[in-house]
């Protein structure tokens, strides 16, 4: 769909008349009325964002439906990569994905800090609209709250999907068996170094772009080519290390993954070890680790390289210790990869 | 449903341990986990929640789906009459309402600041199940982010909703016609002159009490009476001005009220000349306004009447100026009511 409004126009609501976010624009009036006609649908347009009422009536063609929804509070707002329009659709179409649905309707609801420069709010709410393009998903419904200055940080975004199972398959912890092999989509850590760098001022010779992206394409191959996907999560907040813990808890199972198969940048690896972190903890955006029995390890891998070279076979499940996850070291060794404990990495989406 | 915990019950997540928010709890460890499972598992206990997954799968057993979405910044946190749970909650599930829609789920995401008490969060969290059951609404997902110290104020809540329609009405602005009668379903403003009494440290001789409510009865009863609803909304930011200009621009018709007839109680008068406000313009969480033809006028009153007595015939739409709403004073003079246009009463919700 071509956006009335090309890429980098300037932002609609004349900026010389408000060029920044006033309370007002949060208080349900007029200049509430122009924001949202302005910014928001210039930027989201579609015809189910048309009609002028309290929600959106939704054309679902059947019964069963995915929810879920996410809140965004990353520092800063724009990274090398992506911003915090681009994440807050993917970071929800991405969980979508994770239960194995089409992504189908998005919410966008925004918390604003007064000062806020109108045409940040405007280069957000068109990353938004282009992020929402590329996942096939429609922005419907939405709400804009203004706070005073100091008690918010520019802009807060949350977004909640809804998606649509068009298939039987059943994805889902519960279904993680001994004997699963562990895939994983591709190299970690780009995520939350992005962010890092850009908030740390490190500069690196080429700088770490953030992974931030929408996975539904690698997720609907895998469920049509027929493989039978037990379980999808995506490594996000707290990085693989958080996905393997919550998996392997919720089955009742342990993970042991080697580390050599684990992708992990060069770059991402340096900035890791000055900022003192393992990259087995960082924040990704645009990841996941499919489990699948190990017949369909070798065909699932195959399609999922498709998307993204670096995807690998990286552990499997076991009988072991309900609830651990070890790793394999180069040298040999085992070491148990806990979940994180405290806040590593602070509003990294 | 009965909750687990009984109401008042102190925080099940050892307070000994962390009695406040720490930016922990947002980095998607071991402590967020436990965050989830002892406060918001806890509070909004039922059996969707139970999956330890991304999203939820909802079984919705027809195609007719309302979204809506709202995100919540009141500011004192409690008042008379509601905190911002009850209002999170209910807020959400009005809009369903004002679409028609039977409320069914709900997800619900938190920005928290970094030191928020957590029995706060307990008492809002125990609200939201409380507001939610008698809603008959589900919380089926949900999200935590943590943002520092000074970067929030407290809590801010996003609640999505979805709904269905269980009927063939279609309730619009653009359903309404010239000769619609327009019904008020009570008193109006007590919301909005509940929080800044509270804010203000005003005091008056017998409090004012929130109007946060449900408003689901009286609308699936009038829907259930046959009566054909032209379209509804519920009188929130902005109060009944925003409300009626709004219907008025999107049905391209004028609405002329008698200001008489607009039930606002004595101490909302007082409380608003004291602020220098119009009662028209205070924010109500539970009241709403709908559009009928004139011949089902004197049943669909009626009805209303049943949830509050208050319930009035307030005006007509006519074929006047598109978009004009005017209001005949108590002297027989005509004012034209315009939107809001500045930030009368920021943080109201």
């Amino acid at each position: 769909m071509i956006k009335p409004n090309p890429i980098g126009a300037s932002c609609p609501l004349p900026i010389a008349d408000h060029p920044k976010i006033l309370m007002a624009h949060g208080g349900g009036g007029r200049m509430m009325a122009q924001l949202i006609d302005r910014v928001f649908r210039a930027a989201f347009d579609n015809r189910d964002l048309q009609t002028t009422h309290d929600g959106a009536v939704l054309d679902i063609p059947q019964d069963r439906l995915v929810m879920t929804t996410d809140s965004f509070v990353v520092r800063p707002l724009f990274f090398p990569g992506g911003d915090i329009g681009a994440l807050a659709v993917n970071g929800t179409v991405n969980d979508l994905s994770m239960c194995g649905a089409q992504p189908q309707y998005l919410s966008a609801s925004f918390i604003l800090e007064e000062g806020l420069e109108m045409e940040t709010l405007w280069q957000i709410a068109q990353s938004m609209g282009r992020a929402a393009d590329t996942a096939g998903i429609h922005i419907v419904t939405g709400d804009t709250k203004v706070v005073e200055r100091g008690h918010g940080d520019g802009i807060y975004i949350n977004t909640t999907g809804i998606g649509v199972l068009e298939h039987d398959a059943r994805i889902s912890p519960a279904r993680v068996k001994p004997g699963d092999a562990v895939l994983l989509s591709g190299n970690i850590g780009c995520h939350g170094m992005a962010v890092m760098a850009q908030r740390e001022n490190l500069t690196f010779t080429s700088p770490i772009q953030s992974d931030c992206a929408p996975l539904a394409a690698p997720v609907m191959a895998l469920l049509k080519a027929g493989i039978d996907v037990h379980c999808l999560r995506d490594a996000t907040r707290g990085g693989l290390a958080a996905l393997l813990n919550e998996i392997a808890t919720a089955a009742g199972l342990q993970i042991s993954c080697r580390e050599t198969a684990i992708p992990v940048d060069d770059a991402v690896h340096g900035a890791c070890e000055i900022l003192g972190l393992d990259p087995l903890h960082v924040a990704n955006e645009g990841r996941f680790a499919a489990f699948v029995a190990a017949k369909d390890a070798g065909h699932a891998l195959e399609i999922m390289k498709q998307y993204n070279e670096q995807a690998a076979l990286i552990g499997t499940v076991t009988n072991g210790k309900p609830g651990m996850v070890t790793v394999q070291t180069p040298i040999g060794g085992q070491r148990i990869l806990d979940m994180p404990s405290g806040e590593l990495l602070p509003r990294i989406c």
